[in-house]
């Protein structure tokens, strides 16, 4: 290498989601590489990292080496510093993916290569595209799905506990307001039990849990926080992304987004993981189903059920799944601001809405039973009698203040956007549907989950009766222009069927 | 639109393969937009091309719209103009590549939009690799396969001709030292025969067709200088990518190239693409088969065949197929220089190399009897009959000087790099293998193809019986670091066998 030149670094601040190179055209064609060749580039005191070429005519001058953000920061450069460039083979991960897209099983030592390539930011988007597209195509075994789970568990962080046992639960998505971990995890933690529950933020949805959370508390917490706010009042309600739990799953998300894949063992892995990692022992996992679900059949429901299952017991997570009904929103609010109010008032004794109260109530009941304060099949009857006791209330209290919020706030204090629009019903008639996605669009367009006030409520569900002139749904936002724009996107959508009437035809 | 702000046009100088936009972080929040989500950019004057996102910290300021080079060029930007910044829904073709992937059949109208938004840069890496490797796995049917063919035509460059009939050949390669081409194309030109044969430049092998003949003429000729040529003296021997000939091509190229993927239909579509598009009425594929080249079966090898004369008999260009030794390099020199001094030695009367003879002359001979100027049978013949007179010589030396070179060139006036290293034999006898992938690798790192005269030249071939201390192989390099880095790698590859004794082992 001493008769090779060192490149000047310039910092080309861009997230690549690998590591990622940028040469002069002239020094490539000297070096012979191509864009997505690979480079061993290696600082001056010899720590080196592998990353992927991209070629620019003028970005970076001959001699100059841009770094990208991962790169640049994983290598620890300073711009104007000394970089050597080093032509190296490609990944022996990029063979075991064609292996995958010759539809050969892999073996496990192949899994904790591919995984660590991947933490390690050594696979390209064209490489992690690829990867997504075979386990889509070919599947996976279970032995695979384990494998990938217990790889991706060992390249992020994991909480470990003193107490025993620790709880959690999760929903696989797709249906909008789908609020009950507030309600579950503040039953299942008054009971004595420990659930520190990390959720995500909407990334394609309407609003996340943590978005819900981030009304009332703050949801950004470390690991240690969250251990020490579960280990003071048993529950927490957290976003996951403040600990770097199983990174190579976001990796692959980030993928799978643009190409709206979710390929059945990846969703496993992904789940298991983030609940083997803050230490799960036992879990419970929500899978809503119906029309407009990401899950319509019921074979569908059971064989992913089983697999959670299975693959729960491989890991030492013991796992039950409740397969919910998910044809339509949960509740009648959707958005962070009119979510965090409906869960308020249901903790405070309200008696509807009976799909969000029934939902709560029967995930914490399995949660109770699996922590041994219940006797089997009495779970429901604990967790009915802690909500409507109010000591579910207390428990959500004490939650919020550990999680740095005000805890005597109650559901009349949170104030939706104050820009609002009501459509009223056409017509005497039964609601015949609600599309989860056009209501998911509709309170995005209106601003949600960044404007937390922004979203929708309804004022029929499913098989209700309206008569003409009541309001089926009101639309909030938090300025005009984001309001017309959720009101235009409703009256295209047309997100509510009333007795074979097309609503959206009348909106506006 | 009105009440959103332009954004300011800054240029980034990456190529992305396809249109991108960079944003502010702040920005892109604000529009509601991740990473890899579609947007429109319009340009003052209302004109508009759809790009994908990518987000950043500080390379554009908020305000700003970073234009990579894509987008700059196709919409024309300017340095600190206004574009307007408009979220949109994603291109239609993405659902077509999840049918894929979901192994459904594609009607003419679906791949014809793929193949629009992959012309138009609408497609990001994530997904034309989906779309690659969805075909690698699920296949294409010969419908799709000739809707592909025909769509990638239309979207490119073509050449009409006056006169005919057109004729052409094409290598589907993997084989070292191939050089029949321009012998080939001589012997038939010399016939009254047109043939404007386009190549590619080296991708991944050691010298490509127009990499050879740069080493005498100008090969960077546009689809105006092609038929000028041509038309003047029957042949041309050109770079391909002078001509924008079937682009989309190109662009899934660039995502086959990091996964080493080469799926069957995207094979037929591209070669005869090309093909069609320059106006080739009669076309020769060379298909290489043996140990260590693309195709190892005769199986294969004869599947290909087949498809290729059944696509070729859909768009209209009448195909033959000739399935040649593949097992080991043709002829005894690899790289620039000593491909093309083996091959004016071939044309000046030389009686060997004999795998290079023999192919060039039974290639030329179907040709000759494609074009009607040789009766069934007899093309081999005539073909022989024009080399040995010296008429096909005649006709190179025509087609170097019409691409701007000097015909008086000579076998013996071409000097290859002067840093050598010979092998001498360990032992006597026969020669078992010489592996093609080690035997490019080694060229390559010697320089070839970008340095002309770096390259290898085998001393004994497959079968052939060496003595102790006779040359096996000798490379050669432009300056003395890449001919130690050839030495090094050959040590390493150990490119040929000899009775049981592997070479690698005793190089250095």
């Amino acid at each position: 290498m001493e008769n090779k030149a060192p490149y000047k670094v310039k910092m080309i601040d861009i997230l690549k989601g690998a590591h990622e190179v940028l040469l002069n055209k002239e020094d490539a064609e000297e070096l012979g590489l191509r864009t997505q060749d690979r480079v061993k580039v290696v600082r001056g005191k010899g720590e080196s990292l592998s990353a992927v070429v991209d070629i620019t005519d003028t970005l970076v001058s001959k001699g100059e080496a841009g770094a990208f953000i991962e790169l640049w920061r994983d290598l620890d450069l300073r711009e104007g510093g000394k970089v050597y460039i080093v032509p190296t083979s490609r990944p022996a991960s990029i063979d075991f993916v064609r292996k995958k897209i010759y539809d050969n099983a892999w073996s496990q030592e192949e899994i904790n290569t591919i995984v660590d390539d991947i933490a390690l930011g050594k696979l390209s988007d064209i490489e992690l595209a690829a990867y997504t597209t075979a386990v889509q195509i070919n599947g996976m075994s279970m032995d695979e799905i384990t494998w990938l789970t217990m790889a991706m568990v060992r390249t992020g962080e994991t909480l470990e506990w003193e107490s025993a046992p620790i709880l959690d639960v999760h929903s696989i998505g797709g249906v909008p307001g789908n609020k009950y971990a507030p309600i579950t995890v503040s039953i299942v933690a008054a009971n004595g039990l420990t659930i520190p529950k990390t959720s995500s933020r909407a990334i394609s949805s309407a609003a996340g849990t943590a978005d819900i959370m981030e009304v009332v508390c703050n949801v950004e917490q470390d690991g240690q926080s969250i251990k020490r706010i579960a280990q003071k009042v048993g529950g927490a309600l957290v976003w996951g992304g403040g600990m770097n739990l199983a990174p190579v799953d976001d990796a692959i998300i980030r993928v799978e987004y643009p190409l709206s894949l979710d390929p059945h063992g990846q969703v496993l892995a992904s789940v298991m993981a983030k609940k083997k990692a803050v230490g799960a022992e036992y879990c419970v996992i929500d899978i809503p189903m119906g029309e407009g679900a990401k899950i319509t059949t019921s074979e569908e429901a059971k064989r992913l059920a089983r697999d959670f299952i299975i693959l729960g017991e491989r890991i030492g997570v013991r796992t039950r799944c409740a397969i919910t009904y998910g044809g339509q929103p949960v509740g009648r609010a959707v958005g962070p601001a009119l979510e965090i109010r409906e869960v308020l008032s249901v903790l405070e004794g309200a008696k509807e809405p009976n799909s969000l109260i029934e939902k709560a109530l029967s995930l914490a009941g399995i949660l109770l039973e699996l922590g041994r304060v219940a006797r089997p099949d009495r779970g429901l009857e604990l967790a009915k009698k802690t909500l409507e006791s109010g000591e579910a209330l207390e428990k959500f209290k004490e939650i919020i203040e550990a999680q740095g919020g005000n805890p005597d706030i109650r559901a009349d204090d949170i104030m939706p956007g104050k820009y609002t629009y009501e459509l009223p019903s056409p017509k005497d008639g039964y609601i015949e549907a609600i599309n989860n996605r056009a209501i998911i669009k509709i309170a995005r367009s209106a601003g949600s989950p960044k404007d937390k006030g922004a979203g929708i409520t309804l004022g029929f569900k499913k098989g209700e009766g309206a008569e003409k002139g009541e309001t089926l749904f009101t639309i909030y936002a938090e300025n005009k222009r984001k309001l017309d724009d959720a009101k235009t996107l409703a009256s295209k959508l047309q997100p509510i069927r009333i007795e074979g009437m097309v609503l959206g035809e009348v909106v506006g």
